[in-house]
């Protein structure tokens, strides 16, 4: 069988390969016969070489191609969806439905869509005017951008369809996606629709370029190559943290979006009135999608007394009766073993997931681990080893100020979540943990699991290092997530014919400015 | 005579010192007999967890105190204005009037009560409704700023009172600033105010505090310290990549305003037309100052010919005749001797600046230099070399392919100019630079020298790596200086009372909002 090509500079070709590899099935344990090229250096060259040519034809060309673009692509997704399900379905082991079509399907569409309204309009670029002075700003292209796609969402976080790709293109740069090896298939799909839309609007031939995968040294050097302009990652925090080094040296703008455990206090007056409710939330929220989210529920701080028992023994009902789902890989079955080694080796125990697993798939028991909280503040950095699947470990704190202590030492995380009494009686109580934990989330949450991410101008799906690579960011959320992939560019007595379009005096879409301070869509006179 | 002391905790007290240093008058080439501590660790150690409580405690406190503090200062700065112009002038040699006294004196004040307005209305932090989903976000303060002054500007950019002070403050940081050793007592001077004021506003103790000086190891564990929020730096490309290198290892934030040559090109029309004029332009701007500022126009490229032979001629006897100013200390003065050998090491031709300098103060004879468009790509990293102080290098291109290719060697710079025919002359010429020059520099300037930088909500102080370290931020112009040292903080599902005064449905201040996707000052009913 033939090894599948790679896109670069317009075309589907030959990889210059190093070697070749296969995807798996979960649900199967078996090799999907299907081989993908690891690519050497030569194709990252070259598409690097063709991406500075897409970025700046780019740049001449308006917005409303961008915007037609992204429309055209969501519209041939939305029209391959039965094929897209069945393809992501075999390579992930994601549920066809309702998660693949009806969810994350439409996410992906909906986001693309939302870009291209946001590039139509301008708004993201915060255009900014100073009539008195005639100086002029706004947020501009930043250059190629390199996409690194994580394994848990084939559609919606796809490095040739997904979030930062929607955002980069419609930040007006091209983008050179770096498919997850997981799931090679479903990214060689969506790049055939995306070649199709950009052929068919008329964007650059480099504008949207695919390739399976590299030798690491080879990831390295590309997002730190002089040609690029950013790079995003959404995966684990080792090779994240690897990238931003390669990155950082070579003074290159990365975003990352790395591991968070997303800590869920759980206030005595809430555990009190409504402590079965939360325990079901939080079952269901931990064990959806066989826990392979961002922002699943990993760690849980309640206090400690017959009802944190009673909430233990009703999840530890709830994960026993729950089919253990199907991980995305061996590497996830792999990880979240070590993990929870890693968790019981500091002291966690485990309330389930000791039985056996099914061995005909990637899968682990659904596992709930406790301890307490004086061992927590013992061992709290490898406590806070993140799970990535059906796994959470609940801390039992002894009184207000260990709870506090533990949450003190929490790194960076996505999330936060405090439940509290639905009067007043956990005011108190909030009031004094708020600041500790507001500090170091990127998202405080009140009485709702973390686990959806909504697609919201509002949203911040980022947080404090270690769970992304700078708080100031958000990888989800349109017009804000368009902002990573730009820079700063100001125009100082320029000749109003050379102006970009957004920074005339006249509005040519209606588009948000902020002129002599104020926000407008309207012209100058 | 004792040393000075350092100001900790909201206390001025001895330093923990290793050793001590005096300031130079550069004048006169003699030692200002006043002694200053160079700070061990346990300095830093300490106001950084004074700074952590003040951090705490500020976003406890109303916007409007911050607002309160910033204006309180900046009218005792007024109050202090010949004292403060003498003691700078002293340090600096740089003139009392107009320089300090009526230019860098009143921006300074300037730039601290429109980061008060900024404060106080909250439009900075760019608050962010979903009315539908109930996710609200905000940009917050990022935790305790570290801030370093650079040596050109011992008011305007001082890390006890300028910009990134300003700014620091404005969005409700504490600052820890690192003093320029080359103006000790003005840093002091200021400190004094700044305690002054916030005794007076109330704000914590440590909101403010100063060290001086430290070795080289302690700034780089200052900046990756587990404590701070940000640093912000200006000064040299060395000593600015050295903690951002050890700043980005460590996860942190730091904003970096490095070198930059600030290339500005000269079209034939323009050249042809009025050539006299720019040479005079350039000639001024390139020694005010005697050449130290960031945005001193170092690099001017022309086409070759008779008229770019007269031109050269006319700014060398500008140069010749202006008298050499005093340069800021005898770093500045070995420095500048070094970046002119390198220069002429590197194939550039003096044309003034042979004579002898002036030994009686710290000065350098005004250097005008020459070289060939050949030369220029031949040796492009050399001869963009910064040669900070009363020096420029001027390129004759032979043609307008070679002008291109010269630009399209540049590095990243703060400012890139483009003096074209005052009609359509120059227009095809002006379309095919452009794009490559737009690229490589923060702020695109047309017919006009780039050295001033006025405080505009549309400036770009910034500039693609290494001018700075992050192309999508600026350090001067407010709001959008602030949102430097701030994160991206979200409110999902959070019950009203308990959420910022930003994002409550009542507008608080009639700042700006970004509310279902339409800005405005409503409050939500």
């Amino acid at each position: 069988m033939t090894t599948h090509p790679v896109l670069i500079a317009g075309r589907w070709r030959e990889a210059a390969a190093s070697g070749r590899f296969s995807p798996d099935n979960p649900a199967t344990r078996s090799r999907i016969d299907q081989h993908y090229p690891i690519s050497d250096w030569s194709d990252c060259d070259e598409a690097l070489d063709a991406a500075v040519i897409a970025a700046r034809q780019l740049r001449q060309l308006p917005a409303e191609q961008r915007a037609r673009f992204l429309e055209r692509f969501a519209d041939k997704i939305d029209a391959a969806k039965v094929e897209l399900a069945e393809l992501a379905n075999r390579e992930t082991a994601l549920p066809k439905t309702p998660r693949l079509a009806e969810v994350e399907l439409p996410r992906t569409t909906g986001q693309l869509r939302q870009a291209a309204a946001a590039a139509r309009t301008g708004s993201w670029a915060q255009p900014t005017i100073d009539t008195a002075l005639n100086i002029r700003s706004q947020l501009a292209p930043v250059g190629p951008v390199v996409v690194f796609g994580p394994n848990n969402f084939p559609l919606a976080f796809n490095g040739i369809a997904g979030g930062d790709f929607a955002a980069a293109i419609a930040a007006g740069n091209p983008v050179i996606a770096k498919g997850h090896p997981a799931h090679p298939g479903t990214c060689q799909r969506l790049a055939e629709l995306a070649l199709a839309a950009q052929i068919e609007t008329g964007l650059p031939a480099a504008t949207v370029q695919l390739i399976y995968a590299t030798a690491r040294e080879n990831g390295l050097r590309l997002v730190s190559d002089i040609r690029v302009g950013a790079s995003a990652f959404t995966g684990s925090r080792s090779a994240g943290l690897a990238l931003k080094q390669a990155a950082d040296e070579a003074g290159k703008p990365i975003y990352l979006e790395l591991s968070s455990v997303n800590p869920v206090v759980i206030l005595p007056g809430a555990l009190a009135e409504r402590g079965k409710e939360i325990a079901r939330e939080f079952a269901d929220s931990c064990l959806m999608g066989t826990g392979q989210f961002c922002t699943n529920p990993g760690l849980v701080i309640l206090p400690a007394g017959e009802e944190a028992e009673w909430f233990i023994a009703r999840v530890a009902e709830l994960f026993s009766r729950a089919p253990a789902g199907t991980l995305l890989g061996a590497g996830v079955e792999s990880g979240l073993a070590a993990a929870i080694a890693t968790l019981c080796g500091a002291g966690a125990k485990r309330v389930t997931g000791t039985g056996m697993a099914d061995d005909s798939r990637y899968s682990l028991p659904n596992a709930l681990l406790r301890t307490s909280g004086e061992q927590f503040l013992q061992h709290s950095r490898r406590l806070q080893t993140e799970a990535f699947g059906n796994a959470a470990l609940v801390v039992v704190s002894a009184d207000s100020e260990q709870t506090r202590a533990i949450i003190e030492c929490l790194e960076g995380n996505l999330t936060g979540t405090i439940y509290s009494h639905s009067r007043r009686d956990d005011e108190a109580e909030y009031s004094l943990l708020e600041p500790i934990l507001r500090d170091r989330v990127g998202r405080l949450l009140n009485d709702k699991m973390p686990t959806g991410v909504a697609v919201s101008p509002a949203m911040n799906h980022g947080g404090p290092y270690p769970a992304s690579g700078h708080a100031g960011f958000t990888a989800v959320g349109i017009p804000a997530s368009l902002r990573r992939f730009a820079k700063l560019e100001c125009y100082d007595n320029v000749r109003e014919q050379r102006l970009p379009p957004l920074l005339r005096n006249q509005n040519p879409d209606d588009g948000w400015r902020l002129i002599d301070g104020s926000w407008s869509q309207r012209s100058i006179l």
